[in-house]
């Protein structure tokens, strides 16, 4: 049994989560809640870097970060299936990917912004920054969403707009009708999205 | 010929400078200079995140993050050169280069406290929760560095390692000797990571 150390509300573990349901591999996974903000919580020993989601395998090792466990998963499952090993189909895919996580980031940054500093140390500034790449990233996300619903680039998506429906509301929605529907069509497609939303 | 935006001090550039010369593919990529605090410089409208580094190709795609354009040239020069195809040689691959790249985000995010916000913005509390993330992960590192010194793994940790030496003033040399010779035994197998030294 793979163990999969995450929690609910992380937009990267979910996109891990629907990858794995994507692969056929979720039978082999289990879920073991992590709360990073703990000291005493084994994820650091797991992961130096103190993130979730990781991977524990049956041999020692765990494996991070979402990007790397997905790339397992893929491998597991005979590989190139959500993560095509061809270009240009590999590289569209890679770089959506990137594209998605780089927004999750720097919505999370903006969360961190008020859970790990004190009140009198939160920047306007540092939030106008990353408000920007997220503004910026939704707006070419709109014109261009992944169009292969059953990839990496799309899961990604998918959960980083997710993300931004759970901690900011959804304000994304009122400026991005094409994302919208395109969001919409992807949950269609993908009973593993519903499955693992944030409550 | 295909254009890296990146600049002198991004470690991440540097990985890939570098891996671009292990590959044989330097003479293929033009350097161009990137200042991403500029609102007009080019790079936001590229790479929507605003981030270096990221690779322009000869039919108008531009590649990002880092880890992504590694993939390509690594693609470009036939696979499986810089990241192994195969389990466990490509995961202990990528799982290095995940660590060393999370190092790097949080140095990173220690340098932006001062750099992008006002000095009555900054936090301890934060500062030390980054710091906390560098120390574990050289402290891994200090027992298990990369054994092979000519793929990604080694490469990322090394440009880590530059990072810390530049905007920390090599403060880790002390307390990680293993790390330091590994270090050394990385520059004498790499003329390319002398080469790409910030100054």
């Amino acid at each position: 049994m793979l163990k999969l150390r995450s929690s609910p509300a992380s937009p990267f573990g979910r996109k891990v989560k629907i990858s794995a349901a994507a692969l056929g591999l979720s039978e082999r996974i289990e879920v073991v809640a992590t709360d990073t903000s703990a000291p005493g919580d084994p994820i650091r020993i797991l992961n130096p870097l103190g993130k979730i989601p990781a991977l524990e395998l049956e041999d020692g090792t765990t494996l991070f970060d979402s990007r790397v466990i997905v790339d397992y998963l893929d491998f597991l499952a005979g590989g190139g299936k959500l993560v095509p090993v061809e270009a240009p189909g590999r590289f569209q895919e890679l770089r959506a990917q990137a594209l998605a996580d780089g927004l999750c980031d720097a919505a999370l940054l903006q969360v961190y912004e008020t859970r790990l500093r004190d009140a009198d140390k939160r920047s306007e500034r540092w939030l106008e920054l990353q408000a920007g790449k997220v503004e910026r990233a939704l707006k070419s996300l709109e014109s261009q969403p992944p169009a292969n619903l059953s990839r990496i680039g799309a899961i990604a998506t998918a959960c980083a707009l997710g993300y931004l429906d759970l901690r900011f509301d959804g304000a994304w929605r009122s400026d991005h009708p094409s994302l919208v529907a395109w969001l919409e069509d992807f949950r269609a497609a993908t009973p593993a999205f519903e499955a693992t939303a944030p409550h």
